[in-house]
């Protein structure tokens, strides 16, 4: 037997027990008399003793160990003279009779503590050692009962979860698929899912009711910082439901996670028209942890002899509350280039700075009277103190950059309170998209996502300009910015999910060669149905108020999609190749 | 609202309510005054009825209504006067006041009902329509409420369920991989997982402890009648635990499944070594819901002149309780012409009737004695009326046919009772088969199980032929002649799995490229650890004694690979090949 106790167990209550425990050396204390080691599991650490006049042989042997070594003790539980109130087994350690080297350890490349000196490369190639960290592991925890409640929750409310497969067939729309091909099939090629959508439409053609799964989708797009190739959704679909129905359903789960997780009770989440939300935050998933809402100048400030304001669609921007007389002209210069960076790519910024004393000072003096700018704060409910800063241009191109300006004051002036969790639906976002480059509507959410039921005649006969105007039966949940997850009401009906394939530029030949089956199965008795998918990977960071997915996923890769410990992707022998009827061509050296 | 309650709902105490149901058409009746309609989903089946009297407008339209129509209805729950005991909501039934088509159906291809007309073809082409067959549906049920009580008990145990990659290294050990060509790093693949066995192995190395996940695992193989290329494990792991723990603690969770889901008690389940399974049965998994276990005649029937016997490595029989008589010379030759075929490959068969009145009828009579051969009766334990059915030959071969047979005669004898269930572990297979055709060393179960404690050293230093006699310490978990699990200790020091990487013919630089990661961890403080994975498909089967996995497949795929609905593998743009750096080459016209 290895242990009879785990690391994190021994209390007071056990003292004189005879003990075995196993695990990992975290460190070691040679106090000459005595000799300490801290003893370390997923469960906790324990204190072991060794007394060189007791027993000389063993503290030789205790002193020889090093980090990281796999120990089996074998002891009796005694009280410490000096407790540790900050440790579970504080009050006790382990006198040790019997020790046994059951593994030895080379030095770790870096220190397995939660602060660790280990950086990103060298914790990803050594992950087995960053996984014994215990926030990491903590992580993990966090993670696999936040999947395990999600299941016991959705189950108790009548779901199923249903296994939809890996390897399905590849389509153009949308990101693109990773493909494997197909030894027995010589030239055709599965795709990895990219989502289960059309298999749980079909599950609710199947009359499976309620569905749900906890499911890896996969993604070849270049990575960007916190993306993976590799993604986890919590994917549901309900038949003969309303949207409001859906909604409820959903946020009655996120308020169970909530409450069963961190015990807070999460308020209704209010609704918000995608409308709305770009005209006050400039984005489809606002932060509303903070207000800073967007101040629409376009009418006011127009026809005053300003040429950038004047020649401007749209001019807007936001109230810095308390800030006039913090920030230096310096730090407005550095703000301004901040948001001339190609990356938000503003021509400039406007400040409008409201002192205490009364007096403004500004960039736009030249062109507008005190009282006007008086006006303006007016609008914007300035107080003494108070800073605008505005941007203008093309509307949706400011309002992004305004979104972007907002949060970064938001940032600079820690107003994100990672203690705080707001959530809202976003409702009624538009259907179709018009890509002026390619000529031709994208889905904004995806090809089988139902207009709204007023939309419906509209986008069957509808002009071009009318198919802009339509809305979708779409929603996002936005968690303190995070779009956390997202669905719609579908289309059920084969003429209405052509005609939609249709705006969206398949061929006939196309739609029917890569969603035949799916409009078939609309003619056999499709019942209305809707959905939505959770993006657990962001669901865990959010929930713990951290950016980063990656400390949340066991094995992530890097941002080139490899992961570097097992070194994959890696070159296949020829003969593999040759099984595949493949080949390489144009490999750069 | 679509509706109020389901169709598997409403009772006698709703009587006189106002009720929406919304649902398929199962079928009409349409008896002149009154028109009923059975509308089903998936909790059940509730009848709907029209008076032409009271309502003629409605009437003839629910007349319109055919099979798999959707419908919405609303009306006042009254009692039946016949009522129908065999379903839940028999005493009730709806008297329409509002009918609405939500969706029309073409006509189904196959009926939709539990005993259905459909070829395998057709219900997999049309799966949405198979699946809304009752039973299909239970399946599915079963499977998911299966699924979250193994997480629930153990994550009640402590284990943690993690997430494993699923793009991770091709290995060219054991079954062909998937491969997944990497568009960000060209010329290079990921492969998907047989398993993911070195991810949990790190997991351990890493301090995770208690390690389970439902997980897919994918196998490119040529599929066997009942296999599928993707396919779903009860994957776990554990560190500090011995053989007998693990056992525990999975015989545990296999009892509390079976409790939870069928109400079904198992006994403890017997422990029996490889080779004795062999000796008994001729197999590593035997079916012990019934006895005819193998008796050895080698020893008491060689050199009597029979060449047949006396040139023989092995001889031995089953008997065959109280068919003497049954069984005519047709019979038997019909048998023996069974057991010659290529797939078993016997030369012939031997057979020894014992009749009711005592006298013997044999096909070896011309060399054996009748008191001969009434010892083999008393070895057989024969009775009166009882028929010895004897192979001989190479042992392995042998052995492999008769437990053929014993299996065949179970069928024809109807012994395998499908509500019986009978579990055994299986211990101490072989660590390495030798292969004598690749000159090499095979592992019988996979590279990473350790030998047997007491192997250890043998193994390090042994002669080729010691490495045949090494015990693994491995085991399999057998319900009713299925293996359901397979599991290990595995190695966790890395100069045993170098020496077993050479052993297996790997070169250092094989063994480094492919588990360098692996043996790499062992030096930083592996603990020891093992574990063991179920069949999540086969489970399923088993428990619902069915021998198909398919129905408990959502979306299975067919012997091809090919899943008929969605016509996946398909062909892909050259375009998305050019992206991957990838040609064609060889395809067959």
């Amino acid at each position: 037997m290895y242990r009879t106790h785990n690391c994190g167990e021994l209390r007071i209550e056990d003292l004189g027990n005879e003990v075995i425990l196993s695990g990992w050396v975290q460190k070691g204390r040679d106090l000459g008399g005595l000799t300490f080691v801290d003893l370390r599991d997923r469960y906790g650490i324990t204190q072991l003793v060794f007394n060189v006049e007791e027993n000389k042989k063993l503290t030789e042997q205790a002193r020889t160990l090093a980090r990281e070594f796999v120990i089996k003790a074998t002891g009796f539980v005694r009280e410490r003279s000096s407790k540790n109130p900050n440790r579970a087994t504080g009050d006790i350690e382990i006198e040790v009779t019997n020790l046994q080297i059951l593994n030895a350890s080379k030095t770790p490349p870096f220190t397995i503590e939660n602060q660790t000196d280990g950086g990103e490369e060298l914790r990803m190639k050594y992950r087995y050692l960053d996984l014994r960290r215990s926030n990491i592991q903590q992580n993990l925890i966090f993670r696999s009962q936040l999947a395990l409640r999600t299941r016991n929750y959705l189950s108790q409310n009548g779901f199923i979860e249903v296994e939809t497969p890996n390897l399905i067939k590849s389509t153009p729309e949308g990101a693109r698929d990773f493909v494997v091909p197909s030894r027995m099939n010589p030239g055709e090629f599965y795709a990895l899912p990219q989502s289960p959508q059309t298999f749980k439409q079909i599950l609710m053609v199947a009359g499976l009711d309620k569905y749900f799964q906890i499911v890896k989708c996969f993604r070849d797009e270049d990575l960007r910082a916190d993306r993976q190739p590799e993604f986890t959704q919590i994917d549901c679909e309900m038949s003969f439901v309303t949207r409001d129905q859906i909604l409820d359903q959903f946020e009655g789960l996120t308020k169970h996670l909530f409450k069963f997780m961190l015990n807070i009770s999460l308020p209704d989440f209010p609704k918000m028209s995608y409308d709305e939300a770009m005209e006050r935050y400039g984005s489809d998933k606002p932060d509303t942890r903070f207000e800073m809402e967007f101040i629409a100048f376009t009418e006011i400030v127009k026809g005053h002899g300003f040429p950038v304001f004047d020649s401007a669609e749209y001019i807007a921007g936001i109230c810095v509350s308390g800030e006039a007389e913090n920030y230096s002209n310096k730090q407005i210069k550095e703000l301004t280039e901040w948001l001339q960076r190609p990356q938000i790519g503003c021509k400039g910024m406007i400040y409008v700075k409201y002192n205490i004393d009364g007096s403004i000072k500004s960039s736009v003096g030249k062109f507008y009277s005190d009282e006007q700018l008086n006006s303006w704060f007016k609008i914007a409910n300035a107080k003494p103190g108070d800073m605008l800063l505005m941007l203008c241009g093309e509307t949706e191109k400011t309002r992004k950059q305004l979104c972007e300006l907002r949060l970064e004051m938001g940032r600079r002036l820690e107003l994100m309170d990672p203690s705080k969790f707001n959530a809202l639906w976003i409702v009624d976002f538009p259907l179709l998209e018009w890509d002026e480059d390619s000529e031709r509507f994208h889905a904004m959410h995806h090809p089988f996502t139902s207009p709204k039921k007023e939309d419906v005649d509209r986008m069957l006969a509808g002009d071009h300009e009318t198919m802009k105007a339509l809305r979708a039966d779409a929603y996002d949940l936005v968690i303190n910015g995070s779009e956390i997850g997202g669905g719609s009401i579908r289309i059920h009906d084969r003429a209405l999910q052509q005609r939609n394939f249709d705006l969206l530029g398949f061929t006939r030949e196309e739609a029917e060669n890569q969603f035949g089956f799916l409009m078939g199965a609309f003619e056999y008795g499709a019942p209305p149905h809707g959905g939505i998918a959770f993006g657990f990977d962001r669901l865990n960071a959010v929930m713990n108020g951290q950016n980063s997915i990656r400390d949340f996923i066991a094995f992530p890769k890097n941002t080139s999609g490899r992961d570097i410990m097992i070194d994959a992707p890696s070159k296949v022998d020829i003969t593999q190749l040759d099984e595949l009827n493949l080949a390489l061509k144009n490999i750069p050296e």
